[in-house]
């Protein structure tokens, strides 16, 4: 199921499409490239569908909550083996899904599946394979490394935790100096999310490796979306987030890495709720950022820009499932007040992740050009 | 639950102690310090108890798998509201224990608790607050990164995952170079074991905060022990994962992070089944590894060391729940022999990770000295 929007701030269909419910099911069913070592379920495909098979023989309900969107999921029904197996009734969107297994009325993940932190727990997580996957494939190139980092905070009292992706190299030459893009997650989610979900290091390694980009470092962190509750956003405060980030995160990158450490070459973007946390500090810091991305996270309105004479680039993008014409439109506005806007729609993809990581593959190339 | 011995090699003691049936339970149970976050159950206290609590409102029966070692587990019971609970009959012991729970039949991760890997599947984990925990504590010090490092493997045709453990301050200072130990989990664990659940990053962390050793690198990767089954040891051959590490791995780190680059700085160490690899492969190169040490992972004979003129020490350890008189014996017999063997056992605990945490924060400090 793809994730929820947050806080219902933007029309976002809860559906994967119609179902086509009479289609014949091809029984080529494969297991999922995110299954635990060894485990055959959940399969998937290649129109789309997936199959789970849980082993619980004295249960008396099972049900995947992926399937009918937000509104269903599919009920799995006891085998003449007591194992009990459920297909969804259609196709899920290309990409990546949370779900969960309701057995007898708790809720478990899948033993079968790989776990992902979203709806700010660790859940189950299915990959239904896209038509244009081998941009975020694992490939024989060179790869960059992934830190996770204990930065110390003040303002919180505590390390906390981000991951750190260096392009590949990065060892060998220790005189290069890199820019840098800060790399936001959704609400629930953590900053685990852009690698384990997002593939966002192999989609740079890809691109480097085909020389479509200039490298540069991404830093993930976890940004402290998880505690507000839904309806609680009129509440929200950036302030707490944006101290750790700007404040405490960016000297300690700065003073730990071999960054290019002024605006020019600092970008930052994010996803869902990190979109609009990237869109409140970039207004808030336009001398910190030169570079502000929002994916599925809101738009930035001329007016909101006026102030910010060295900015480089604004990126918005949705899923064509979402409101692209709200993005489409935002950055037509953006153009004719003079702003280097640029957007993009990810077809046929809703607020989820395949949107996200299309989304990062689009904006690499455009960031800290000369 | 501790970890099973791996095949039986060795004599370990699957109960956690005689559990004292009709002591008073006190009751100041807190959540586990590794339960998920906003999760209160499962709940240790301050004698080592665990207590389990699942919503699961029409299941039939609940288990969870710790409790009276490996012959029992707790049985959870339905409470007037519904939920399940259940406490361990009697104390466990210190440290980190994997569990799971038996839902109606079928096995599932308990949703309170984050997951580690364990008998290669990703399984709930507690932990029981131990009177030295300081040493593996998250401490207000400067802290190393730990890095995600996808290494090109041809003898296996794929990129491979090791993670590579760098002391604070390698980003710094750009002309220093350091030893590397080359760290190995267990049977059914992974790359991911010696962090997640040794806590080898923060022991280091500490040990170098408190001015106790020579910093250096760690490198941990996966030692393809999980396709190996239970009796299969005699068809055990250890050239695919020797092949891995000594020809490919250790040219990558050296390749790519500041290592001194030779047999002097380099030590290898395991625990479980990582020991007894880590046996072979330091017996069929001593030209590679200068420092050899076991964790519960068997021992070292004299005659086996008689080619090594280059070694520097030989480190064996194990819990005393285990069998401390051949860990004991074992090295007192190199000792007379005139080699360089340090033992260690573990006060009060078994197969398990308290164990394997102790032994690196033992050994760290006789690493590379002058």
């Amino acid at each position: 199921m793809k994730k929820a929007a947050f806080f219902g701030m933007f029309l976002c269909l809860f559906g994967t499409g119609t179902f086509a419910q009479d289609k014949e099911v091809v029984e080529d069913f494969k297991p999922s490239s995110l299954n635990q070592a060894g485990q055959e379920y959940p399969m998937v495909n290649s129109q789309g569908y997936a199959r789970f098979r849980v082993i619980a023989p004295e249960a008396k309900s099972i049900k995947a909550s992926l399937g009918l969107g937000g509104r269903g999921g599919t009920t799995l029904t006891q085998q003449a083996d007591s194992t009990w197996m459920g297909t969804t009734e259609g196709p899920l969107d290309e990409g990546f899904h949370y779900y969960n297994l309701t057995v007898d009325g708790g809720k478990f993940n899948d033993p079968g599946a790989l776990n992902f932190y979203g709806s700010t727990r660790w859940e189950s997580g299915i990959e239904i394979p896209a038509h244009d996957q081998d941009f975020y494939a694992l490939k024989d190139v060179p790869h960059g490394h992934v830190q996770q980092v204990l930065f110390p905070s003040k303002s919180t009292e505590t390390s906390r935790r981000a991951f750190v992706y260096t392009p590949p190299g990065y060892g060998n030459d220790v005189n290069k100096r890199y820019p840098v893009l800060y790399l936001q997650h959704g609400w629930g989610e953590d900053e685990t999310a852009w690698t384990n979900q997002g593939r966002a290091n192999l989609i740079m390694d890809n691109l480097i490796a085909e020389g479509k980009i200039q490298p540069f470092i991404i830093v993930m962190t976890y940004g402290m979306t998880n505690e507000i509750k839904f309806g609680g956003l009129r509440d929200f405060d950036i302030k707490p987030f944006q101290t750790v980030l700007v404040n405490e995160l960016i000297p300690y990158v700065d003073a730990n890495f071999r960054t290019i450490a002024d605006q020019p070459h600092r970008a930052m973007a994010g996803l869902s709720m990190g979109g609009m946390e990237t869109k409140m500090i970039t207004l808030n810091h336009p001398e910190v950022f030169s570079h502000y991305a929002l994916f599925s996270g809101g738009i930035y309105a001329p007016e909101d820009l006026k102030n910010h004479p060295n900015l480089r680039l604004v990126f918005i993008s949705a899923g064509s499932k979402e409101n692209p014409d709200r993005v489409n439109t935002a950055v037509e506005e953006l153009k004719e007040a003079g702003y280097p806007a640029v957007s993009y729609v990810s077809d046929k993809t809703a607020h989820e992740f395949l949107t996200w990581r299309r989304s990062l593959y689009q904006l690499a190339p455009l960031l800290f050009q000369k």
